[in-house]
């Protein structure tokens, strides 16, 4: 670590952004994460929140300050965690998102099939491992849970890991649906480890709470708005259809489109960004498939379709009123018209009572699951998915 | 209503509260309104909270500004209120709070026995009335619940009111406590009118969830902490000791404390304000009743008795320890030694399911209450009150 | 004007901005004004500032939103506005901006070479109001300065037009260059209109001081600041190098590039956006021509030149020493070196003396222009305009 | 210094501000400190912008703050300042203001004339540190500017001290005149320190700018805005009144209206608060002489004399014609109107080119005042104090 390396970026979330290391400073300018820039957060957000058009590497620059932040708390209250830890678990989170490819979340699975965003980054650190010999081990550790002090990978990713508290507090920042801020920096004063695990102190839990209702206002008012999931929904099928119909387009994407992905290449993966697909989205506009040439056209000058919620299944007399009523205006056929008028489950869980856990470390030195505290709000009503069905068909 | 009559106010909390009315000006400019400049909104939470110093008055012209925001949203929608009818609601919530007084709800039934502090401020506007030749009867009577426009009288005192929106709102950012703000701007712009009734557009369940849990959070974090509670309580014993045992002060004070409250005017009520309070408080610091003394001394110089809270009744051999301990440090009698040592029980409801009702329009003209529709966060856990039981004790 | 139709769109900036006319809500959902989603706000900032990736379709939305206000204000203080010059000011503003090509002001006069953005709007806009039979005659001659009431076009375009009070505060806002801010909310409520004119009163000079020190330090802040300047001068030269060169691309770009701009539609100008550009200058990272591949590779990894700003000439021994390293380095001729070593001077003035007046109502009924007041912040020295030379050359 | 020892206090202005010294936090725990929560920042500044109530207290806890970070940034660029000298700067500024009285700089120089409040404080500290045993020797010596390192001193008393910055922002920000917000952070982030001198990094030369602007904006739209310096020359004139005529009130108050203050003592002084004025003020609204009833009924019921300003000497005859205006309606004698009909001057400087210096340490290692540097805005206009004359007189 070079002594006295200092830069600031400014940050409107948080004021000011300071890199203090040169090492974490050579990974930020690398081209792979510089490509981070032309990956939207939000994808199609911005659809309903014209302000929602921040990029993933400001998230993940975010990520970078709150994991600094908490380190310094932590620290600061004796938990041991050595300058090297320390350089680790921010260089972890630093790139904890680099393998999202265009429109993130909204086009995972869909563009490399079978391929979680988590095993890419994985990949492209272990690549950056190798281009800077072997330096990032460690945070490759952390983030693979291999580290022995599990709260480092806990602050990446559990129920209060700093990629959480950064994407709902700038989430809520760029849409302005300020009921999503969280109290991020209540928070971080409020962690503690206990035993290797990290904790929350007992006066911390109103704000947990309020952490856990903020989530669930952006799941249900922002990420699976009907109109934003409508859109998400029309980007994949647009996807989709250019698979099933083998439409063409300029590389990196083409390959993406018309080949087996196992014969894509990881440089491929690395050159392709929102911009290619949205480039590909404007020339489809005028491809003579209707349904692609339909899907694009509504993304483009945002012509969407329209989305019902409904608490059950969507009755079938419904789906056929929708199906029948959009072969007969796009002249499609049976199984063409599927692509226009279909429907789906959406859900959020605010809190997962079976897989994480929030621990509250009590005064006397009791630790209670939040779900089990007296009077507690997080408990009965929380329990489980909250699903939604829905059906999207031209308006 | 004088053509071009405009005032503006800044206010940290809005930025701009606009007086278009001179009829408004002219009460605001009232000695009784005047006077809760010196009424401070949240008695001794500054103790924690440096910030929480802002005063009644501000408050109310906070809750006007909002008033009157939302009667333009809701006319703005079609709802049918006449400028008369805006005129009125607006003094209504003006003056809502006018009969608070020293140290508002942390003395109230304390100073000025069996009244509550909105009968006062009914005498008080209705002496206004008078004043100003019978033009503020329509205010009096949504303030009374008498007006046939009921959802006039509940944007003024109902679950979902422009005072509760305002304190929320206030109190938060003068606290610091950014976690209890609420969106009172979406709120406002999601409220309806339908048969009569004030209600919430569908859209808006998740603000009102929001609002409702930053309410329970504002309890616990602010209004009930330990510290400002025993401050508070502290508060009330001064007042009652004084009563006790005849503790002279300067007027108006000494006929509050030393006079049947029969015979206490009007007029000595409004000329009390927290000055009164704390003056005799700095007097009875050399007062030779220990009791008095300590008290007084404790809010002075910020020696604040200790709290406890217990989820159970506090047991019997805790009171006796403490209770010995304080006699024995202080040489009070069994009978003194209560007025330092004591139990009590504070307690916080989040939504009152028996005598309030947040009423839910949805699309298709449906009404529900929040506590009914499907995924209720608002259901099971905040049923009932919330009830912690204290210990208070010199340290 | 449709009677109660209402859209409310969040803004992180303003909380919400109110579409309460169906004629522009047509507009706003016109392909159009939609293709403003993808025409970035601030070029290139975003290499420097991470969040400055709004939209110019957000700046116009915000400018409309300032629109609306100030309009409310002055007829709030009787100043004769009729709903049709309202509906005609506030489609002006919406439109202002309509005319920008890729990048806005970056690649101004370098896509499109002769075509000032605002002949361009105006083009677009009378394409619209043929769209829309004739209904935006009004906003056409409020836009053009044509219609009778000057001060409409006033806010439309001069010293304190919405416009900028919404760039400003926007930019300030999205780059967290909190200095940058203006009090826009205060500006708009010290507006008056005194014989047509649009001026401000006297309690607001302070404010309109602060606006124009605010508007100097976002130049030299941002705007120009030196690695904002080095990027933007490097697109300019990725457009103009590919000209040169006869670079191809996709269309529609490849006609703005390869053919005479005479010969190039409004439809093909319509089609055009960031991501054109950006997919051209990844493509062209692979280009044989080795100042192309060098600039477009620059922009893409964020490998930018580097800029020195000089309060004199640039000395020739620096631009010698520079060039032929650069020339070493790369193997350029002494003609394409000039491509990347190179000399200009940034510009800003802070209050123009001699076109634009900022006009001053005191409260005895005098005017004077602010630079004329006594005391005034705003005279000698910001008189002119401030220059800097600067050199750019390769790292 | 305890290890561990860590308290945090909600700031709304801040987020939170952490005490994690355990002498600094008995320090705060004083009854001297405690007293200053009776103290107001702002004197009666509040009678225009109702949120200006902050008190002393919470501005020295909010100085204390940003030189707690200051010391942080500047031991962070390797500026060499041991632990014992950071406590005593952090002891210094917390203690800067403790020798204020009821409302601060309002009644300086009138109730206890021939002391400054600097020479108060002084004399509290030095008590303070004969209690603590001599701990507090070297935050005197800083608070004298004894101590060899100059630039500590500087942080507390330059032109830009966190002192400045803090009340700056933080009257800014309970007024809410947002126009008077500075770059706290920015600027301290900028501070360098060189030859023991503290400056400011030339790229922080636009927010200095900034800061300035502010400064003079706060002063003339806030500190001596016409209806708040008509308020307190008003409080001025009661106790001047009240000493003139021997009026009677409680202790300690009287004594220092009716005695010489050389027979006053250091702790009479610190049992004084706003509540001994304020109360005196209640009473005296029944006083038998007009002047100091009228002046208490103006302040109490905020009926306040009106202020004009004027750029020159107030004309002879607008004095006359007031002053005979008031005699009348008020059967004044010739000496007594002149409690009521009066003029002054009040006088802001922005900048000080004699006395203060703001250094710019240049990237080449050069350093300039700012007001010689290219294009500086601070330069002719804002040389020399600005001057306005005023009269006050009963409306």
């Amino acid at each position: 670590m070079a002594a006295n390396f200092h830069k600031i970026i400014n940050d409107p979330v948080y004021g000011f952004i300071t890199i203090d290391d040169e090492l974490i400073s050579q990974i930020i300018a690398h081209p792979h994460y510089q490509r981070l820039r032309r990956i939207s957060q939000m994808a199609m957000a911005h659809l309903v929140y014209p302000g929602a058009v921040h990029s993933r590497l400001h998230h993940s620059l975010g990520a970078y300050h709150l994991m600094r932040w908490a380190l310094q708390e932590l620290t600061g209250k004796g938990v041991d965690i050595t300058p090297e830890e320390q350089q680790a678990a921010k260089i972890a989170i630093l790139l904890h998102d680099i393998g999202h490819g265009p429109f993130s979340h909204a086009l995972e699975h869909v563009l490399a099939e079978h391929l979680h965003h988590e095993e890419l980054s994985l990949m492209l650190i272990r690549d950056l491992n190798h281009t800077f010999n072997g330096r990032l081990q460690m945070a490759i550790d952390i983030f693979t849970n291999k580290y022995p002090k599990k709260f480092l990978h806990q602050l990446i990713s559990g129920q209060l890991d700093v990629d959480r508290m950064d994407y709902l507090t700038r989430d809520s920042f760029f849409t302005g649906v300020i009921e999503g801020a969280v109290a991020y920096d209540r928070i971080i004063k409020m962690l503690v480890v206990k035993d290797g695990v990290l904790m929350v102190e007992e006066k911390g839990i109103y704000s947990i709470e309020k952490f856990l209702v903020a989530r669930r206002l952006m799941y249900w008012q922002v990420y699976l708005h009907k109109t934003v999931l409508a859109a998400e929904q029309m980007l994949q099928r647009i996807i989709k259809r250019a698979k099933h119909i083998h439409a063409a387009c300029a590389e990196p994407l083409n390959s993406f489109i018309n080949q087996p992905i196992a014969e894509v290449t990881l440089d491929q993966f690395c050159s392709m960004d929102d911009n290619d697909v949205m480039m590909a989205i404007k020339q489809w506009c005028h491809h003579p498939d209707i349904v692609l040439s339909t899907l694009c056209k509504g993304i483009l000058d945002r012509k969407l379709l329209k989305v019902k919620y409904f608490s059950e299944e969507i009755p079938e007399s419904l789906i056929k009123e929708k199906s029948d009523a959009t072969k007969k205006a796009f002249g499609l056929s049976e199984d063409d018209v599927q692509w226009l008028v279909y429907t789906g489950v959406a859900a959020s869980s605010t809190y997962n009572f079976e897989n994480e856990h929030i621990q509250i470390l009590f005064k006397d030195g009791n630790v209670k699951d939040i779900s089990t505290v007296d009077n507690a709000l997080i408990n009965e009503n929380l329990k489980g998915k909250v699903k939604k069905h829905y059906i999207c068909f031209p308006q």
